[in-house]
């Protein structure tokens, strides 16, 4: 057994999503051993984060400001909202650059199985930003599984009352994805969707 | 993008062994979502590590004391030193619960490529260690691999003006391993240290 400041440095570590006990030891005798160079570093940035990050009141994105610096962003569009479920979600758009409106983070999925109803979501905020005169379109992001759409569906009943386009993004072959490893389920919207190519 | 003291704790998180920058991005947003019940008690015991973890000046391990706990349990036989290549290993011995005497960690293996001479392994505190009349038996646990195996026969020129016993560990299939997957080289040590079942 190691020292039980190491073994409980184990614990929480196994912890986080992507370690298991095994990969948790490896990753905590690397911080021991390099302690200038890693441990305190990452102990610094834990700190920080701890002080620093918090959730946005408007959208729920986590930043170290609130309003996030996306809400404040004078240079994105207010016209258009990107809900999503999650931060993370957030993220893989943002790294995408394919985004420059403002976003709502829902902080999940309506789930039946888990017990998550509409008011464990942050649907009522949508709605009420939605009631905005500036905003113009809300796009649905949710992901492609059941719970995902369900969720989508569920949001563009609570919308209807709003004078918003409320959209959802396109279905089809990812790019970079090859035929032969796609479900039928993609390959059939993809057909279903298709575009004449000029 | 993340806020920039996320950015750091994914930076940072993604140097861990086992951790890539996708599942870093997961784990720090894992930590930040949670920051009282998986933050703070990580960013605690790494702190309690930065303060309280030193190497054994003996042994080398990595401990709360120094000598560690290992080198002062008086229950452990002085009379055995187990040679191992890291703490890891140490770790991996106790845990098989299969060792009782002591250990020493040598740092590392001897290395062309790495540029690791015997200089940079602590091989000249073993050599102290083992001129002590209390030490019978010095086993050596360094890996089955070459490098392993040439610091073994290095630290066994060493040791031969002790009067101490070198050994070494057994080669063979490995409990609950299957013949048809063994590499050949495993086989033919087992064969040829093969024993009477009695």
């Amino acid at each position: 057994m190691a020292a039980p400041e190491i073994e409980q440095l184990i614990q929480l570590l196994s912890k986080l999503p992507g370690l298991g006990p095994r990969s948790a030891r490896r990753a905590a005798l690397h911080l021991v051993k390099k302690k200038e160079t890693v441990l305190q570093p990452l102990s610094l940035a834990l700190q920080r984060v701890d002080q620093a990050v918090k959730s946005c009141s408007v959208c729920g994105n986590l930043d170290g400001s609130d309003p996030c610096s996306i809400c404040t962003d004078p240079r994105r569009d207010d016209r258009v909202i990107c809900v999503v479920q999650d931060v993370a979600d957030l993220w893989a758009l943002e790294r995408s650059n394919s985004f420059r409106g403002r976003y709502h983070v829902l902080g999940g999925t309506l789930s039946a199985l888990d017990g998550i109803g509409p008011d464990d979501l942050k649907i009522d905020q949508l709605v009420e930003r939605a009631r905005d005169s500036g905003v113009e379109e809300i796009i649905l992001a949710t992901s492609a599984t059941v719970d995902g759409q369900t969720t989508a569906h569920y949001i563009a009943d609570c919308l209807e009352e709003c004078a918003v386009l409320v959209s959802g993004l396109a279905h089809g072959v990812p790019v970079g994805g090859e035929l032969d490893y796609l479900d039928d389920g993609t390959l059939s919207a993809a057909l279903t969707a298709r575009r004449k190519i000029d």
